[in-house]
């Protein structure tokens, strides 16, 4: 490999066009997604990075015979420059430039774009084809994907065991959730389900995996039958001794490689597949091979959704040890602000997942730690990783979204945090914000209700004063898996999934302004029904907060709050100082008991 | 005509069914709408009460060779037992029971279901073909509807002369509006479109009509070209003098009977029809002489939702004469109240009306007045002629939701009065009712926020008390047009469409207790730029009311208010007191001036 790195992009650039030239191609389209579809990639398909060098989180590349596409949104405009070479690359907007229009804009007609089928959704495939049906270009799946062909010293695969999921953990056996989503599968019309997402196989079959950062599931793809018989494809490696035993009858494991045959074989089943987040690719296969596609929801998604009294109790659990754990970093940070040494954000992130680190269940973070200090939180998706992390500055504010997976579930929590002076305009901010954290933590509503129907109740007080922020209130979670997890949300955009009881979501309003300062205060709450409203005329459900950490007091500008308003803030540090008081002590304990004082 | 009602019905259904033994059909659907699918049907066009001899404003019949049925939703589930006669149908529910689910289930495969194209919605027609073709039924459209036929007697259609509506109330002549709208078709992709909706086609021109009871329009069709070009079916003899010097030029009269042959004309013409509003036969026939179907929303529906200045003048202006209106016979109400003279439900609906009838702009109420006492307010669609009108009771709640039809604008108001004493508890739910009202009356929200995004403020006091009411909040309302206008409405349901300044929409969270009581607080409000914001970081919005008339301060319970509540309330009443009181006079201006006074 070449020692400059834009020479070795641009060899790489002409092995894909090699391959162009080879299968009669004129373009080749390079998502960030790997086959499995989810929002981390393994660095053995980090194939974008790759063929551009950009280390970004979302993005797609378009390789022509004679020019190359970057497309990134707002969040890489400055990363993107700076990793991908601009004579190799035009830069192109991920949002506001569609992929797929801008083929069509800049092929002639009769061009043949190819792409592997493997890393998008059927959706994507169908729009996209007929997208440039109409332009007259063809859509070609290849075979081999050229990056996996000329890719030289690719990283391996993770060769980690399947770890074996606790029943009692999970709340019910692998043969109890079977049985019960393949009746699932009937109901939707079908007699197979492709199970592609891997925390929807990994939650089936109650095990765990260590093959994706942040994400503990083990890569692969599943079919389940109405029956509740079931077939794992994966790395067959991986299954650790009395896993057989574990996931009980009906289960069998096969070769990765065998599922294209699987598929196959399939002609004359109907097989249900979600269209939104399976791969065209096995769709394809099957539909080609004669099996009926039906177009459904994953029918894991919303049972496993709505945690049981076990997942919560596992919930609740990691809660209270993660609490402990963040509070101890925040009186640590206090400490160092005191004695004005100034951390810069990576040292901070790394002191932070410290205290985690001493807890034996924890196995890493449940994504990348946002600590951004001063203006860094302006941008809400910060990553300290992707420039020169910037030292904190007295007198700002510093803002940490950071998250944990714990062998009994899964934690994400922003607190924003005064680093000495903060001003009234930044108090007032924090303020408008927590009135529209507590206005979402404290709603009632009745069985049917969407997440979209209570996104306002976060939002008001910003409104009211002119403000608002661009992202959604509140997203799903998992049980040590992913830590976003479908299919309810709380946000703007259209969602008709109802609130159910179980229901674990972030509350998390925030606001950002551009080069001065980022506030979020995130917590993470169940849904439950209204224990006050038992037996009213509507069944009507509330939200129990699981995190239970101090959110900062000297951000608080005490003046705009209601009496009630007060009395939550209250409550709720007094709710933290009661459950993590006896598991603190000494200074710590100390801080504890000042962050937690009534205002 | 027999002189039995239920004989007559019986004869009627052997005509029908002489009809589908002719035609050699096995069924008949019978629906409440129209050709014009609009919300109100001219007698002429009531074939479903010729048909049975139900007069509710929402149902289906459909006849079977040796069966009827008639379906009918939770309003009228009494009402149809006294007005069919179960002998001849059996009664089913409109909303549990879906029509075409239950022929497939009643009829054997390869029977064939008659309809008449001109009163379905072709989105209606699709789903029913392809859900019919799945039992292996075939629909058949009808040339000439058999009621048509057989109808004896049958009411003329109106004559009314078509209204010139004058371009200063409207605030651009009709060449500006179709210029606008026609760049709008354009851009929908299409050559022509087909305005179906006769508030859309007498908007574009500057007409109004007489020819459906509450909705102030000329019955027709139109079709409106790129251009602004328009051409307008409909009875010719009803265009006054002068009509084409008001409409501009471009604009072509023809019969309504000469529509088909136009549609049949228009071979490979891009035709844009709203699937949703525009009727099936309309479509099809120009489907099938080779027009290429755009399916879209009606291009005049967002224009027309947002009111320009001159339509919000007239919107203005027409509400303070309707507070006037609405407030002298609550004063007299309260008067009769005093003297223990206890009126019967209509003569309070006659008597509210007399005082509209007094204004020279006066045309007609914009719907049927809901004059509710005591439980029958419970009923929130209740309409006293449906049954015999129940005498008002002391010491209870009345609800009356009225509107009018001005020549400068329409309006629409809910206000709930107390009769004699009322309990704490309906106190209390009035209190609920009306902080929902005030908290969506003071919602700011940035541009692009729907209504959907703002219903939970209007229901989060009643959600938090367990209770709920199962309709909109807020529907959009049309500029001396219909009073249920598109496409915004404020409602739990998924609506994208955004609140934009000008559009009007009424407020009008409510309670209902059955059997008990009923309440309903609605004022009509305009969208607009928020004043005390301008400038912000967001473009924001806020509703401005219209609706001036003072809400009963007796079913308030104070306590239940917050400060700013209690501003709101006072400062409401103030802007109701001095609008009103230069027009107001004697004992209804004291009536006044104590109905507004402070709480």
């Amino acid at each position: 490999m070449p020692s400059n790195p834009s020479q070795a992009i641009a060899s790489r650039l002409d092995a894909i066009r090699g391959e162009l030239a080879n299968a009669n191609l004129d373009a080749f389209i390079i998502p960030r997604a790997d086959e499995y579809l989810g929002e981390y990639v393994p660095e053995h398909n980090e194939r974008l990075l790759w063929a551009t060098g950009f280390t970004g989180s979302a993005g797609m590349a378009i390789v022509l015979r004679d020019k190359a596409a970057i497309f990134t949104d707002g969040r890489y405009t400055v990363q993107v420059r700076l990793q991908v070479d601009a004579n190799l690359f035009s830069y192109e907007s991920l949002t506001d430039t569609p992929q797929i229009e801008w083929l069509c804009d800049t092929l002639p007609a009769h061009s043949r774009v190819g792409f592997d089928a493997r890393l998008h959704t059927l959706a994507w495939f169908e729009n996209a084809k007929a997208t440039l049906a109409k332009a007259h270009i063809e859509l070609v799946n290849v075979e081999q994907n050229p990056i996996d062909k000329h890719w030289q010293d690719r990283p391996a695969l993770s060769s980690a065991p399947i770890l074996l999921f606790s029943n009692d953990s999970a709340g019910k056996t692998s043969q109890q959730k079977r049985t019960e989503i393949g009746a699932l599968v009937k109901k939707a019309g079908a007699d197979v389900a492709l199970i592609a997402a891997p925390d929807s196989y990994c939650w089936l079959l109650n095990i765990r995996g260590n093959d994706v950062p942040r994400f503990p599931v083990v890569l692969g793809s599943a079919l389940l039958h109405a029956n509740g018989d079931m077939q794992l494809f994966t790395d067959l490696t991986k299954l650790p001794e009395g896993i057989e035993a574990h996931v009980g009858t009906g289960v069998s494991f096969k070769a990765e490689t065998s599922l294209a045959d699987t598929l196959a074989s399939l002609k004359g089943v109907k097989l249900l597949a979600d269209p939104n987040s399976a791969n065209a690719w096995s769709q394809n296969i099957a539909r080609e091979a004669g099996a009926l596609l039906i177009a459904g929801i994953d029918p894991v998604s919303l049972p496993k959704a709505q945690k049981n009294a076990a997942e919560l109790a596992g919930m609740r659990a990691c809660h209270i040890r993660d609490g402990v754990a963040v509070s101890r970093f925040l009186a640590w940070l206090d400490n160092e602000v005191a004695a004005k040494r100034l951390h810069d954000e990576a040292t901070l992130a790394d002191k932070l997942e410290s205290f985690r680190l001493e807890d034996p269940q924890y196995r890493e973070p449940s994504f990348d730690t946002i600590s951004a200090a001063g203006p860094n939180a302006a941008m809400c998706h910060y990553n300290h990783n992707n420039g020169t992390p910037a030292l904190m500055a007295m007198d700002s504010i510093y803002l940490v979204d950071s998250g944990a997976q714990y062998l009994d579930g899964t934690t994400d929590v922003t607190r924003t945090i005064a680093i000495g002076k903060v001003t009234d305009e930044q108090k007032k901010m924090v303020t408008l914000v927590l009135k529209g954290h507590i206005a979402l933590d404290q709603a009632r509503f009745p069985k049917g209700t969407t997440g979209q129907q209570l996104d306002a109740f976060a939002r008001q007080y910003l409104w009211q004063h002119g403000f608002d922020y661009d992202h959604g209130t509140g997203h799903g979670v998992g049980h040590f898996l992913s830590v976003h997890e479908g299919p309810q949300r709380i946000g703007k955009n259209i969602n008709a999934v109802q609130l159910l009881p179980g229901m674990v979501l972030s509350n998390e309003p925030g606001y950002y302004r551009a080069d001065c300062f980022g506030i979020r205060l995130e917590n993470l709450v169940v849904v439950q029904p209204c224990e006050a409203l038992k037996g009213a005329e509507r069944e009507i459900y509330e939200f129990d907060a699981l995190t239970l950490i101090p959110m900062d007091s000297r951000l608080i500008d005490k003046t705009l709050l209601t009496q009630e308003e007060v009395t939550w803030f209250n409550a709720y540090h007094q709710k933290v100082f009661n459950t993590l008081s006896p598991l603190m002590s000494g200074d710590e304990l100390a801080w504890l008991t000042q962050a937690t004082r009534a205002i």
